[in-house]
Parts: structure tokens; sequence; C-alpha cells
């Protein structure tokens, strides 16, 4: 094996090192079944045993309440753009969303395919997403209040969840995901694509409130509505088995070697702290979100000219720093730094930014 | 590594020893990137090279005219299902179906929840789908005719298609996709879930004709068009890379060490002819399936009474020949005989069943 680079990737983004090892290991033999993880069936005891243990370490981490389905889901969070509409959204009613950047954006032009009654009833598009809208008008007549939690290409993350006051939050919570506690009560519904918080690509994590399922219209065909999956354990077709089974492995991971969600939070927070810190001494490197909206999973920068950037860039591969470009919507540079990005990582990433600023400043 | 079983499993099934063993090598570090395939960006150039070679092999095995497209998609053959008559079928137009068992069977279900046009013009539910209808009364209007090309439950298998004079054909190949050589210029569109014949659970391979993308409403969501995917290159969302990369690796397999699909079909005829011929001798194990509809892929038979196939089933598992229990909903015996499956599993089964009618006969 040639050495591994510091991954920043933003999704499909870094796993732990333990997981990948434990899936190497036991490729070929599935817990002495005899065939891989990828050839035993959906319906053997060994693999629903898989999804029940998955499910029941997102409850244990994310403290569900009772009333909380787990299940898992193909076709990404972009695939929940059209199911949250099509399922939660019962004719003559409206649906509340908030825009904060790409992601949201998207699900609004999706859902409005579906349906003229998408109100957007905030926005950040004004300054170019660098802020989560502080004044939020809500509407009591809303079926659903939609936002994404952290916004990956712009870089800002709610850092508190607006007070709906009864009406029901869904999320995007695909870029953080189990990086921090919060309390889900409020939320009918929370998606997240797994490729940046908890496991590779091919796997969408929904959680549904039970009320929420009440809603669910009966002309929808079967395969989008979030009912037959509840119902059939997340084996209504075929489910990713794989995908399924490193996010059981991440889980375990976050839960006996990181000690849990708060523990990973505080992480996460020195993580974050050690590159705005530095970025905030001088005015070298320069975060575009403004400082009360700034992101802990994806921190977003920029340098004095692009030419600067792409040196900054090229050092950085160059030195083993993997992902760091911005994305191609908006150029510049960003740090993803999800649950699974060591802190060993982010010093060494410092310690290059550091460098370079001296070198160059 | 303990032993591995012969494994007969229906889907997830069999995958190539060598094809297991590259995935367990590389693991940890994709092709020099320092980075697992798990872990590397789907927009970067290792894992485009995935896809477009995925796509090339495809193309180069099955033989495709220039005008079909090839695409990965997620959420199985269940989303299929729903996603034809989505795009294929517009307003006013009818849909003709072909009834061969339980898949074909609920197709016809989620079609029939978005409209009321879908016509089933043939089925073989009289006899429990115990054959392959040959009496088909084609209908001049049908935007598409729809069949399922071998019944993994019931043991079925299309030997030819019918004519249907330039109506598209539209095919379920999930259970027999690559397994033997067809012309797909009649097809208009082809799908195939992965976890049988090309690769693990959590990809679906799409066909799709030049000429049907133009027959998808523009009221659409984006996630549900064929042409988004096609546009995007497999890449409008995150696709599911790790599969995708499964799946190369099974094609590099069926290309450069079985020689292509004219060669693996041979096999399967000598796989299948081996179980069929066996049980043709005497009456003791009974296939399920008329003679001229059996399928190679899903060998499907019947033991004198239960308690003997109880008997069998579990014999057969402590001999280390795995996944031999009919579908739940029907019951009795099958042995799942895919590409991946090595002629040497299926010389184990036969010497197994000789074994077991001597002593039970």
């Amino acid at each position: 094996m040639e050495t591994r680079v510091h991954n920043f990737n933003p999704g499909p983004a870094a796993l732990p090192l333990p997981v990948l090892k434990t899936v190497q290991a036991e490729l070929l033999n599935f817990q002495g079944t005899g065939m891989s993880i990828l050839e035993i069936s959906h319906r053997s005891s060994a693999f629903i045993k898989v999804v029940d243990d998955t499910v029941a370490k997102v409850k244990r981490l994310m403290k569900l309440p009772e009333n909380m389905h787990v299940i898992f889901l193909q076709g990404g969070a972009s695939l929940q753009f059209a199911m949250v509409p099509m399922n939660l959204l019962k004719a003559g009613e409206y649906a509340d969303y908030i825009n904060t950047g790409t992601w949201s954006t998207n699900a609004i032009k999706e859902a409005k395919i579906l349906t003229p009654n998408i109100r957007v009833i905030a926005s950040s598009e004004d300054r170019e997403f660098r802020y989560i809208p502080k004044d939020i008008r809500l509407n009591a007549d809303a079926a659903y209040v939609y936002l994404t939690s952290n916004n990956t290409i712009k870089g800002t993350q709610w850092s508190s969840f607006p007070n709906t006051g009864g009406i029901p939050l869904v999320a995007d919570m695909s870029s953080d995901i189990l990086s921090r506690p919060f309390d889900p009560a409020p939320f009918g519904l929370i998606f997240a694509g797994a490729q940046k918080n908890l496991g590779p690509a091919g796997v969408t994590l929904v959680i549904v409130r039970k009320d929420m399922l009440e809603r669910i219209p009966a002309t929808l065909p079967k395969i989008f509505s979030y009912k037959t999956h509840v119902d059939q354990n997340s084996s209504y077709n075929t489910p990713p088995c794989f995908a399924i089974y490193v996010v059981q492995l991440f889980l375990k991971w976050l839960e006996e070697e990181v000690g849990g969600v708060e523990p990973m939070a505080r992480v996460n927070d020195q993580k974050a702290a050690l590159l705005y810190g530095l970025m905030d001494r001088t005015d070298f490197y320069r975060p575009t979100a403004d400082k009360d909206s700034r992101s802990k999973m994806n921190v977003t920068f920029r340098l004095r000219t692009e030419d600067l950037e792409k040196k900054f860039l090229a050092e950085a591969k160059a030195a083993g720093l993997e992902g760091l470009p911005g994305h191609r919507s908006v150029g510049g540079c960003r740090a993803s730094i999800y649950n699974a990005v060591p802190m060993e990582s982010v010093k060494a990433l410092a310690d290059f930014m550091e460098k370079f600023a001296r070198a160059n400043g």
C-alpha cells in the first residue's frame, strides 16, 4: 500500500481508516457466511441484522424519539427533492422553502415542477448565499418548512434551527448529519446522502416522523412512498446492501471509537476553529461566509488572486492535501472536514496554509 | 479466510472470485490515488474513467448500435417500473404489457397507479406462470410492449423475443442480462438491476434508445428523466460509485477471462443442461416450468413432498450449497446459476442431487 493522502473531498469523502480495513478484511467471507457481503441475500438473517443494527445505531446516536422511523433509500438527496413534496404535500396545500444555496435552489426547482404551491419564504441569494437568513416570515398554513442545514458549496451552516411553532421542519442534512447534537423533535423529515458524514455514495438515510406517513397520497407509486419503505424495513426491493453495511461500520466507529455525537461535535469544533482561527489572524486567506454563518463542515475561502489560488491548490495537492478546490460553480478553495477527516489531516492543512502564507504573503 | 460456499443465491448473488480479490487488494488505495474507491470524488478523472470504461464495455459486450445510450441509475428494477411509463408514455397513449410472473405483475401494478392506459396483452397467470405465452396479440397503437426476459421466481425465460413490427420493446432483463447474445435493435429500453448477472446491489443498468428520449414529458421532475442522466453521463447527482466500479471489474472479467457474451452463453447452456438433464432422467426432481420455457438462469424444481424438500435443502446447506430454497412466495427449490456461478459449483450441486436422489429414492 502506498501512502494515503489527506482527503478533503466534498463528497464522496474520507472514511475512517478502521472502517476501510474491516471492509477489506472481511470482503471474501462476511462473518463466516462463506460469501462476500456483496453476495449475500438481502433476505438472509445475516443481512437483516445489518439493517436492524444500523437503524438502532442511528436512533441511539441521534437520540430519536419513539415516533421516528429510520429507513435507507437509494437515489441520493436529489431523489428526496422530488419525494418530499410527492409524499408530504396534499392537493391544495402549500410548502415553504428557505433558500440558502445550490442544493436548496435545486430542491425548490424540482418541487416547482410538481406543484406551483411552493413558496420561498427566505433566501440569502441577494449576497451570493454568504449567510443564513435571520428574518424568516412563517406562514401558519404551510404543510412543512424546508431547509438545508449545511451548504456544502457556499460554506454556510444553520447554527440553530428556526422555531416553526409546530409546522414540521424538513431538512436536507446531507453534509452535516451526525456532526453535532440537535433536537430532532420539530423535524417531520430529515434526509442525508451518506457520502459525506456517514458512509459511501449509494445510500440515503431518511428519518421520517410517524404522523408524516398519514399525509401520503394513495395515488403515489409504491416505490416513491416513504410508507412502503418503512413497512418493509428498507427491503421493499433489494437495498444497496454494501453501502448500508459500510454505514453500519461507520456508525460503530462513531459510537465506539469517537464516543458518540457530542464528542464528535467537540472534535469538529476544534477542526473548524483551527482553520478559521488561522484565517482570521491575517487577511491572506478570506473566508467566503459571514462569520456568524460559517460552516464547520465546509471551510470555503479565497486568496488575493485567482493565480495565487491556483498556486495554492497545486502546491497543496503536491503536498498530499487532496480535494481542496472549491465547487466548479464558485471556484476558490474549500476544505471539507467531515466527521471522518481526522484532526491530524486538519493540522497538516493548517501547517501548509501557514507556510504558504509566509512564502507568498 | 474460511472456505467459501457454492453460492446459488437468486440475487444479490455470486460474484467472480477474481473480482472480489481485486476489490479487496485496492480497497485502501485506488489506482495510486491515495484514497479508497469509496472516498474519491465522482467528478475526479479517476472516477470518470471508471464510468466511461464501464459504458464502453457494456456497448462492446452487447454489440449495441450507435443510437443506444448506457446509463447507471439507483433504485433497482422497482424504480424502473415507475420510470418507464413516466418517461415513455405520453398523455392519451397506451402501453402493452406481457405478464409472466411476479416482477411483470409488479411492473403492471405500478404503471396502473400512474395511468389507466396499461393493457395486459398476454399472460401465463392461468397456469401459475409456468410458461412463456406464445399467443400475443399486438396492438398497433401501443407506445411500447413491456416484458420480463427471465422470471427469477417462476423459472421461465423468453428463448426469443416477439416480433413487434416496429413497436419498441421495453424489457426488464435483471436476471439474464449479458447471459446470452440477442439483437438489441428492437428494444427502446432495457434495464437490469446489477445484483444477479453483472455486479452488486445498488446500481441499475439502463440502456435507452435515442428516439425514446423524445417521448419524455417536460413536466417530469429532473431526477426521473432518462434524458437528465444521459446528458450528465450518469453523474447528474452522485452516482453509486462503488457499485459501478464493481460492475466495471465484472465486465472486465466477462470480456477478458470468459471471452465475451457468446462463450458465456455456452457455459450457461452447459450449466443449465447439466441440472435439467439430471432431473429429466428420473422423476425424483420435478422442474416447475414447461420444458420449452425453462430458464437457464433460475432452475426451479420441486420434490415429491414438502418434507423431502426440507430435508434436501437442509442437507444441501450442510454440504456448502447455499441459496437453494425457492422464493418465499412459491416454496420448493431453486438453483440460480447466473454468469458468475462457476461450472464447478453446478457440478457440486449435480453430484449432491444425484447422491440425495439415490439415498432417498
